[in-house]
């Protein structure tokens, strides 16, 4: 028999010493209200479980029923909030197991037959984090959605693209927009691959060794959609590769959701005015009206730091396990858990900022015409027209800017002769190049940034998109 | 106004979509649940701001008393239960202002001046992590005091001391336990250096800018116990230092927790049985009586996860944040608060633990019979009886263990003539430095293994504990 | 033309301040001792480019064959040591095309045509990872074999299995070490899936637009093996995902070997010595030649902090940073590279020890004959040949294991008389489930530890990876 | 005899099998590389211990000599360049005392009399890290000093304040740099107390358990700069504590200069311009002459991920390590003389940055304008004008910014008609409170952002920085 831990109403450890101790193991056990969240993954294994017993005559098929059905009773149970489950019997499992016991007796003491908590917990939470992947992916679909929707829209807006935070060359925002769905495909594809890795049953492999019962393990896991049993017991109860391989796939996520956060911040500043946010995803100030603080685009940059410490948080616990069950697994749980959570209010958050926010055309096109982005342009056209060598376009072409530079205006307000002074062998059709529009449209490579190819990568990955939902 | 979140029981992103984004900002945007552990804090506070506001005539001092009273009523209202936060007021802060105003009207609305939720919530997580410190510092000492009992029974209980998790030299039980005693004496000195050092106060840098109202932030700071107020008002409601450096002591504080916990779990394993720990921090088996799995000790190894990756989070949200306030400082209050909340977890249920071990002496003393333990010993009779140089000694020591290992004996079950075919200088008295007992008697240097010295550390550490509750 | 930092030979800050700064910038700029690995990816990748450009006739086909050439020279020169990088050249791409310029002149300043440093590194970087993969991936092969051929060597070498490293049932050896061989499948094949995602050309990205020249992606694409061109130039020269999900793998794998390596220390401590390693892993002790310190394995364990710690660095470099190149990307090289090291490093190490070491078979089987490791077993039998629900057939176990360990015999020691005072119906068969080996050979259940179940574990491994050979 | 490995020209692991494991070996347990960078420290704390052994007659005061003078000879050879050190003698301890007993014979092998390389490692790390506080204390103090300075240069240069990176309230750039002052302030303090709590001398503790010798331990304390011997053998071997805290502080400060870092960048970018860096902290482009990419602050920022990883790492390769030593305490030493390398670049590259950069003030002044940010200034007019409740005021500014916002005008341009059509009460005063420059010179709390609080600041500042070098 477990051991119960002594209550006692004294401060914990003043007064009798022998109360508080057996308090301090109870409290530090005690995992219910991760646990809990669980049941429907244990009570569905269970009844996948139930049912392989029956179906292998290790238990009665009259047993196997009762079992099921009592297990239904008890889920709806839960759902409509009628049992409470109690730290006492200190797990999701246990609480399931003593009510069922309540419901149907005898039946329910056969139930654990050829099964172990070791395997149990490591198919439930399995189960868990695979239908959070589940969900994830369906979010992180309909985030590219709104993306694609904005690039769409934006596929001819110019901007100024970025290095170091500094002008570089014009690019289109729908084209910047793109990059994000990329990473977003990464991600989901991170997340397919673990789930495709992870989707094999542990159940059989009891507390560590496998069963002597004539157990059928291709069963139970053909019935929690499982592609296979796993291929070794000792394994099967101490990995958690799933969940450290879902919390890794989450932190890259979250640095991604974490750069595009810092660009609503960035673009929402008042020094670039590029993008303004919906009221839904901002807060004002009851004293500063206009105001509107992009506070969803800060907490997701902030939470980044959560997904990335519980990743850590979940390596450091495996570092250094003996195999095979260890306590310690036990805090394996609630990081994994709370990424999820976290995750999901992440993605909704952008989704709906991406969604709503409104890109102010004219100042990001305004901003283009600062910060000479047509220089490189200028160089091509040298290298093409002139045949030079890129090195020394680079050269001439750094002559040019710094006569625009001195006298304070852009590249395409400079005379022929004054870029003549530099290069005599320019002509006219320069200054076709010095356009930013026009340097944009004419980046017209794989992947480049014109309009053009911004359309086509819009419409591919339309098709991409509607062809998952076949 | 601040936006209100339009609700809808849709769920979340089919239907009208109008309704979901608004929702996804409402969750990501809520922190009730951990904020409303600041509602202590909150009120002191606030108690503090009126108080002073009071006596600089920035208020009516009717006012201020109203105010004063009105909080005293809205935190008894809080313990009793009788007052509900709700995430439509979205904070603490919020939560109590609102109360407060049904209360005593007017009034309330003069709480506010001179301040702002910046420098509010910059003060409560302050005085919150003071407090916890206060609590842990007091549970460490809980635990210093378990393990100087143990020490002070087990100085000279005889064991082999490890290295390499290989036994290599004698020491006794009492000495290994010191050991952590002064790393939980060093863990308890950073906290106390972090206290000192969070101990200014940011109330009265308002948004970020300071205020042109004559406050009195001298006031205030006392009232509070802080040693001063903070010297720079962007820095008072933008740093959060207090908590890295929290997280910083409870991250080396979990690895010596861990450490501890590593060694529980391996001295109670089969292979050793050092150690027998209590039924209360155990877990047994229905099926193996016998079995005392160490949950307690496998739970605290596993939280030093938790403390770590918390570490990380605070540290990552952190990065790169320009000044002032930003949002995503919402997110450092979780995990300072549930590191807090762990470690208080951690240390109750080892202290439990150390109190209720039992040494098994007989076990840990053969345990110093195999290994040659006192081979160092013979090397440095040779060093001082025979004046051999230290490499020297070493060499023919080397020689006569082989004969030792060759014939399957201690190395006091060799003959003196045995010794002397490697070293003829040999005397009977070298006999004296082979007995594992003898060998930790002699090792009196100050910190080393002796009886003598681990009594003697326990007295020091008995004077300087019963000298700090002066 | 880039700014040079001016030298000075006084101490740093003393002195002339103007000379101090720019050695600063000169210094923290730095980059050539890790830049330096890259030099075969770079010239690999410059050949290709300079063979579309060719072949688009965007440069002449005389010139590309130049370029071509003088980039075999210049690796030449870099493998024979004959060419030295400076750091003044900053960086591994500009140390080579300086060379190639002073074997080539003009024809090398067209290579960086319709290209930049910022595409150009992604696609070297790249390249190098997927390297490090390929020969992670053999060594990991290598690392599996060598725990195959001991699995074979141990199919029926009898142990106790452990949960909280507590015995808890039989288990074989060679069914414990198949465990790992699962652990490093499920890693190979993590950096198997990283690989894959990775496998995209960044080059003709250019600085983070694309480019006008009519360059055929495609190609380059094609030549470097990778198996398309990325589909956004804007992400192409921002994204490190490829390192992120590298070190990800990694930091699990670190878990696989931090775990195995946690568990040779404790088979090798004096307690268990299950296990002994050979001397070339091991250092001993002139003055304790029967010491064997498990130092490679504890090295192991160590360095998975360090690929750990470079994971949560890559992590935190990324955070946040708006797109496209910033200079932040820089310190992604070191920590990926190091970990690639380090990675060879245990992997090779814990070949060589696993292929060298003996297990002890006595000293494990006789650890088997305690704690009670078969009352599961007589559990089962109770609910097999009794009928008996499995949560009495435990509670009737726990009754006769509490009668062994009063008489401080084994189960199988007890008389049928004694086990039917606890339940009258057990007849002498239920002798047959109280042997370890008994005990262990009847877990035939898929993936059992039974030797039968391990040797077709067995062949099914050595198959699986033949089969990679082909 | 220490186990040496075999060499073998074969690739590693083909041909010959025998000859790779040990390679494997040698090349994982090399650490000559980090460790060499420890010369200095070992042969100070060798001097000492040396000394001590002479003064307390365990060795002859001869032979004393002959040590101490041999390793001054050993040193200059080493500072000389005239040692290599070689792998095979594995640390800096064995080379080192090889080279000594090359130089000096037999008393060389004396030096190692009551001492252990696991007290002497200890000893030489924690030295080194003090060294390295040392100097990161001093660099720390002149990036305080440049800071300063600016500050004193921006005392009244306005700009605005920003909370969510969005114009909140007008504050000055001189104040909004002393907010870093204080944080470099904490960080060399947490610096302070980690040296003070780490001064403590290890040396005597030998293995693991004391010694036997009458050594003097406060006297190599004393030589060595130490405040007191260490109190327990067992934890001064194991104990990493320093190197934790010292990482600790590191990533606090890291977290410092990243925050500055990114201020940097934005403040530089093109919307907002606000300062210029220096060409010697920035880079150009050939083709760009106007670009000024602020790599350094980059880098800056992006190293902070470096030293977060460090931290990391050590965190997770001390946890669960048992008592006493391990070699995993080998791969401690890296990652913290990484940081302290790294730290000392960021601190250096910073100091210059901040000395150089130019503030443009009419930039920072021009954004004063936009933004309504004296919104909260005409709520505390009215506040302490028309003794309005904060909250009322609060609302009545809104109502006159959203008119100033319709008309698009700043509040200052507003008549006073048109404000009272809001509050009748308003009076021509109120519009003193409206002008940014104004409103920032009114906020003199103290630590607000008037010029005469940031002038007092930065005497206050100049005191303290002078008292520290008398």
């Amino acid at each position: 028999m477990k051991k119960k831990a002594k209550k006692s109403s004294n401060p914990m450890w003043g007064g009798h010493y022998a109360s508080g101790p057996a308090e301090a193991m109870q409290r530090i056990n005690e995992c219910i209200d991760t646990d809990k969240r669980l049941y429907l993954e244990d009570i569905t294994a269970s009844k996948a479980h139930a049912s392989m017993l029956g179906d292998c005559k290790i238990i009665s098929s009259k047993d196997a029923k009762a079992i099921i059905n009592g297990l239904d009773v008890v889920r709806k149970e839960i759902e409509n909030g009628n049992l409470q489950f109690t730290a006492e019997l200190e797990d999701v499992h246990m609480n399931v197991e003593a009510r069922l016991a309540q419901l149907i007796g005898d039946p329910a003491g056969r139930l654990h037959t050829a099964r172990s908590r070791n395997d149990q917990v490591a198919t439930d939470f399995r189960l868990w984090i695979r239908n959070a992947i589940d969900r994830l992916d369906e979010e992180l679909k309909l985030l590219q959605t709104a993306l694609i929707d904005q690039a769409e829209t934006n596929a001819d807006t110019i901007m100024p693209g970025f290095t170091h935070l500094q002008p570089a060359q014009p690019v289109t925002f729908g084209h910047h927009l793109l990059a994000y769905v990329e990473m977003l495909a990464r991600d989901r594809s991170r997340f397919s691959d673990a789930r495709a890795r992870m989707n094999e049953c542990p159940l059989g492999a009891a507390a560590l060794a496998g069963t002597s019962f004539p157990i059928n393990r291709e069963k139970t896991s053909a019935a929690l959609g499982f592609d296979r049993p796993m291929a070794n017991s000792l394994d099967a109860v101490s990995d958690r590769d799933f969940a450290m391989e879902f919390l890794s796939a989450a932190g890259i996520l979250s640095v991604h959701m974490s750069r595009l956060a810092e660009e609503l911040v960035i673009w929402t500043s008042d020094g670039f005015r590029y993008v303004r946010l919906s009221e839904s995803f901002t807060t004002g100030s009851s004293i500063m009206p206009q105001k509107r603080n992009p506070d969803a685009a800060e907490l997701i940059r902030g939470k980044s730091g959560m997904v990335i410490g519980s990743l850590t948080n979940l390596l450091v616990t495996m570092k250094g396990l003996p195999l095979a069950y260890n306590k310690d697994l036990q805090e394996t749980k609630r990081p994994a858990m709370e990424v999820a959570d976290q995750l999901s209010l992440m993605i909704s958050a952008m989704t709906g900022m991406i969604r709503d926010m409104k890109a102010d055309k004219s100042r990001m096109n305004a901003a283009t015409n600062g910060g000479f982005l047509t220089a490189t342009d200028l160089a091509d056209w040298l290298v093409i027209n002139l045949n030079m060598p890129f090195r020394k376009a680079h050269h001439v072409t750094g002559g040019i800017v710094r006569i625009a530079e001195t006298k304070g205006c852009r590249l395409d307000e400079l005379t022929l002769d004054e870029m003549r002074k530099i290069e005599p062998k320019i002509t006219k059709d320069a200054f076709k190049a010095l356009n930013p529009a026009g340097a944009a449209n004419s980046r017209k490579s794989y992947g480049g940034t014109s309009p053009s190819q911004v359309k086509k990568q819009v419409n591919n990955w339309r098709k991409s998109i509607a062809g998952e939902s076949k």
